[in-house]
């Protein structure tokens, strides 16, 4: 229903895999190569110009975009040229990526994202809707982070050089914080709802609070689920979609270790 | 200006009111009922196909939407099929409403509203800007929630099943608030801006702070509007479009419990 | 590439400057002017009709809006009519801005900002992405405000006359704070990210928490940039875009003084 090749704009100098579709009133950009089997929906923007566009048209060249193979990009997307994207990708509706962004297999970006460029996200990472990733974040592999959360790189605003946080390999941000600039949050730690990051918090931290502190090891805290079993490594109890489905997280990591 | 019939798409099993109008470059899915004197404005879609449209195209069906009567939906708002809404519904722009929302009569949604779907909402609600509703939340009738406040369902992200937030008829929601899983908030509350909610509150409760505690009954509390007087219950102050604009809050009271 | 005057829709009784360019499928309701040299790209709708238009069509005349001169309105941007604004405005995307809004020269509003219109703001501020500015709102010149700022005019939900908040010049108000209604926050002051901001604050304040308080003197804060200099007043060190690029604040400032 949404492929009715309507209004579709596809530039000069776009590569476009086998089976791909691209949804009505689509944009793409000069400069942008899509991977096999993926979805444009309707009304995205691909390979969006940077602001040199505007003022200076004639001498303008559109910098390189790629996206993954087996992607599905949702409506009213905005991708800016001069990004990375792995495989898989999913976005949402009404998302926004700039310029920069480098984006790993079998991520996803929720509804109304805003992506500011100049970041890195790994692979298997899930941001929920309306979160914030501001210039120079380092985001890791298997992090999912909740609505509303804001990635910031500026301490003293306004100042420069901008400098970024980093996030950690499985590591949990809950909805509404805010992770200020320079903070290194590391590998399996979970970051309450509504807390206020600021510091480095070594791996297995639960963190909370306004100024957030490490309350303790995140593995033994009383965080019970469903089935009454310490939630924590949730990689144990939790493999929607994750490579682990099939053999569960042990065996999975043994399997990545032996590589 | 907003209806000359451009680039409008009504798709097959479309049933469409008396003195409805359907603003330019909207589209409307199959399997859609819209009631009498409602207005879809520009750039809309009603009835946007789930997930399995996408990767089963020629199996898939779309499930049946309803929009009542009477109805303002502004533009570039978002409708996902298999939900029901009642009459008199507003939209402001922008909003994104998944599958399987329930709302009633003469609630509305601000601009930028994130719905997540499988959820409720009463009669006379109104979400303002920016609201994140997650899935399995009950939001009664005369609920006002404001900018940027998030609904959760999952105290230990993440885990399964996902479970939902209940807010009880007339409480109000401050803006920036977050609503962890399960809480239920009962009637005739004021939960306070920037409050990080868990737990059950009684009716007529003051609730604030991170842990959010009940501060004391919110009739109680020194709260006073511009005329001086307390302001809670704020129904006996405030009629802006509400059913007791007419006779009073209390006259209209006793009509509801006299049916 | 977005230039192409495809279902570009300009009404009646619009004026246009000289060297102006609009982008594909935007459109410009009547009694819209724009100055030279601006650039509205592709999505816009400039000038949107308040509420009387869609039930009382017949006799509705669109109030009217300025865009000054070399002003960048970007992609998926709608601005209401009954609105002024100077010149060298830029916008992110899909900002929204209501009637009444009146904002001054080289100021910008940051991609999904959602401006509810009746406000002020100066010149030479910049709202972030995300940021929420509520009715009544008085926001001075060189102000910046950072990603979900809610900015609110109702102390006493929901309750008349709304009441705004007044943010004085060179005031920075960081990531995630809520700005209560009848807030005063005046010149030189830094509100840190997350804070619930409720009072009246000097001049050179430094605002921190919920709720929050006046810790100090700004400018005596132990906050460092990077060069190792105390970075408040950062009109000292920052001065990006602004125009005291050339000849230093001190100078620039003398040079105001004088006139």
């Amino acid at each position: 229903m949404k492929f009715n090749n309507k209004n579709v704009t596809i530039h000069n100098d776009v590569k476009i895999g086998s089976n791909v579709e691209i949804g009505d009133n689509t944009t793409i950009y000069p400069n942008v190569i899509i991977g096999d089997n993926t979805i444009i929906a309707n009304d995205c923007v691909i390979g969006e110009p940077i602001n040199d566009y505007y003022r200076k048209r004639l001498e303008y060249v559109n910098p390189p975009t790629k996206i993954g193979s087996d992607s599905l990009i949702r409506s009213h997307t905005i991708i800016y040229c001069n990004s990375e994207f792995g495989n898989h990708l999913t976005t949402g509706h009404r998302v926004t990526i700039r310029e920069k962004t480098i984006i790993g297999n079998h991520s996803s970006v929720g509804s109304y994202c805003d992506i500011q460029g100049d970041c890195v996200i790994g692979n298997y990472s899930r941001l929920h809707s309306y979160v914030n990733v501001g210039q120079k974040a380092k985001i890791g592999s298997f992090v999912f982070i909740y609505p509303y959360v804001t990635i910031t790189n500026d301490l003293t605003p306004p100042s420069r050089p901008l400098k970024g946080v980093f996030i950690g390999d499985y590591t949990q941000i809950g909805t509404n914080s805010t992770l200020l600039s320079t903070s290194k949050i590391n590998q399996s730690c979970l970051v309450a709802a509504g807390s206020i990051v600021f510091g480095e918090y070594e791996n297995d931290s639960f963190i909370s609070g306004n100024p957030a502190k490490r309350v303790g090891k995140l593995s033994k805290m009383p965080f019970f689920n469903d089935k009454g079993n310490r939630n924590y490594p949730w990689q144990k109890h939790f493999s929607e979609g994750l490579p682990w489905a099939e053999i569960g997280f042990e065996d999975w990591s043994k399997l990545q270790n032996d590589d």
